[in-house]
């Protein structure tokens, strides 16, 4: 059985939106990738670090779910990570009101023995060094590296960045993000320039405008599900991005046309995500949910012209 | 044959972009509708009105890709409608620098007898009022009315907006106004509202992200081809609606999934307009560009999941 090794954080989140608002809930980029890959019932791991305040029923939930948590550092007297946020009516925007960084601020993250030959590593929204220090501790080469990064780094960590965007096979990113990393407003151009950067395929989030696969002259389009509402878009990047590597960890083949599936995968669960505050209605998914949804994509954009 | 009907307006146009800038060129709504349309060997007309000063190449530009010509009003003493505008640097905004109606202010249509049995009206984008005189001028109920409309209408003569409204078949928009006119952000809300207004089949344009169809709970897709750079964005919309149209016409099958095909050929050919200034690329196009150009479509959007 091919492994999933997912390296981000486990936090907790307070969010605002116009629909209401929360306390301290479960969040993190490694929660809701787990919680998206796990879908596939393929071997995953989480690499990433927790105060003694995180509580035991969020690790339960995860490891109820089969991921495998011994890559978890619980650091007792710590706090875990904490982020509010508060979304602005289009809900494409948001202000982040607190992040205490607490136990991620000296996060090291340490691979168990058993993951160090995962054939797929998805390297979650950290620190670029934090990345890399993962992807050195790999004793056998992944046959896929996936990394998601954001604007933050590009602004206080550009060098770190470019080094291990030079050592990925895939990165995920939005589209200004693209376009702040290149320079370039056209995302094609983007595309381009980040594949002289190392990543053979590059994956441009467009939020409720779907998303983009290039490699090299070969794209891919996913709309996003047009959705009455969008309740809380948190997570819905890094579920879409665990529904990708889930995916692709599952069927075992890295093509470009098994990657087309891998980015209709996870633009279906980042659907549901959106759907409920938090991780709440990824914790509650079935199969039938997500093949009656897929089901959906393909009315959505699937056409029948002859071509001659 | 079927025929098709297209009210809209001929016009010189003056464009700035961050490319470049011409002096008055063939502009106008009926322009790039008639273009696009003429790519599938249709009977259609234009019905419109210019001045005087109106080249007659322009004219001839038209008939010799077969499109009739005898409801365009020709007022000798009068000057053409001109419009001058200046794109932003995104090429999603514009600021309008010159309208000048001209004798576009006095237009009232007149519909030569012999389309006046159009099975497919095109109603491009003008005032309400004059886009209902077309249709009380029909002998034969159409099958299928189309309308194109904009923000300046439902500023400016909301009241006879809803009022044509309610007669169409097919409304397109874009997504500003869509949720101008209905007052909801949410597409999928803001699309079953227009539904209540009137039409069965919503078109909601969204420019470089694409277009939707919505029918009731029937929602189709289609990306905008990503491309390199966007030369000059005048008359995308038009030149949509034009291939929308014209394959509905070609083709005489009004059914939502060759509705979903009549969306693929409209994104196709805007996909070319934007390529040059003005007309330029919709004057030379070969059925070969755009046989490859929806094979690019295909490869773009379609993918293979075996659901179970």
């Amino acid at each position: 059985m091919s492994k999933l090794l997912i390296v981000g954080t486990l936090a907790f989140d307070a969010i605002e939106t116009p629909f209401g608002k929360t306390d301290k809930i479960l969040g993190g980029a490694a929660t809701f990738i787990g919680l998206a890959a796990s879908q596939f019932n393929i071997d995953a791991a989480i690499v990433s670090i927790v105060g003694g305040d995180f509580p035991q029923e969020y690790l339960n939930l995860l490891s109820n779910k089969g991921i495998d948590l011994s890559g978890v550092e619980i650091i007792k007297e710590g706090k875990t990570f904490y982020w509010k946020g508060k979304y602005h009516n289009d809900m494409n925007s948001r202000d982040t009101i607190v992040t205490e960084l607490n136990v991620l601020a000296d996060f090291s993250p340490v691979v168990p023995k058993k993951y160090r030959d995962a054939e797929v590593v998805m390297l979650g929204n950290l620190h670029p060094l934090t990345q890399l220090s993962v992807l050195k501790q790999m004793e056998t080469k992944p046959k896929m590296v996936i990394l998601d990064t954001m604007n933050f780094w590009m602004d206080n960590a550009l060098e770190d960045l470019l080094k291990v965007i030079k050592k990925i096979d895939v990165i995920t990113i939005n589209d200004e993000e693209a376009r702040q990393l290149t320079g370039e407003y056209s995302l094609v151009v983007a595309a381009r320039k980040i594949h002289g950067m190392g990543p053979k395929y590059v994956v441009i989030k467009k939020g409720e405008h779907g998303a983009l696969l290039f490699n090299d002259d070969n794209v891919f389009y996913a709309p996003a599900l047009p959705l009455e509402e969008v309740f809380d878009p948190t997570g819905a990047g890094d579920t879409f991005a665990g529904g990708f590597a889930g995916y692709i960890v599952k069927t075992r083949d890295i093509s470009f046309e098994n990657m087309k599936n891998a980015i209709i995968y996870g633009s279906t669960l980042a659907s549901f995500c959106v759907e409920k505050f938090g991780t709440q209605r990824m914790e509650n998914l079935s199969s039938g949910d997500i093949q009656k949804r897929l089901q959906q994509f393909k009315s959505l954009t699937q056409f029948e012209i002859e071509l001659t």
